[in-house]
């Protein structure tokens, strides 16, 4: 296996890697537990990741990055949203 | 700024990332929310990265995917430790 290789593999899995954790937080409503920053800060430094992929024209690094970006933002948004509906559960 | 300094950036931003979650779940001692399916397949990505990294002789990619790993790597032992904690207390 090339560089290459190991390079493309690597970012497909990094970049994979939220779904799960997108998956569980959207089947269980609960994200308590999740640290808001960790999403935060993986998309702030992976919309650089894209800067530096578009600067370099690198389709993979793009790709990869426009993919784990959408998903760290749907998991923020639902972080969000059920700590707010936990609050409002804890004041009824 | 050149690309090689977003690269670095954004790479020292999705190493750091981790640090907040690891806090939060020593700080509560609470995992349930979190799926053990991203920081695993993160781990191993990243040992890609780190490997690509090696290939290149890269040192920033070796350096931040090595503080990763050993971010996940904790992240993920207090996730089997805290969840087991859980399940006892529910025996009891």
């Amino acid at each position: 296996m090339d560089a290459t290789t190991i390079g493309l593999v690597a970012g497909a899995l990094t970049s994979f890697a939220a779904v799960p954790q997108v998956l569980r937080t959207w089947r269980t409503r609960q994200a308590r537990d999740l640290s808001i920053w960790q999403p935060v800060i993986l998309t702030v430094g992976m919309f650089l990741w894209l800067a530096y992929g578009m600067l370099l024209k690198d389709l993979p690094l793009i790709v990869a990055n426009l993919f784990s970006i959408v998903c760290y933002l749907v998991l923020i948004g639902m972080k969000i949203i059920f700590d707010r509906a936990d609050k409002l559960a804890l004041r009824d």
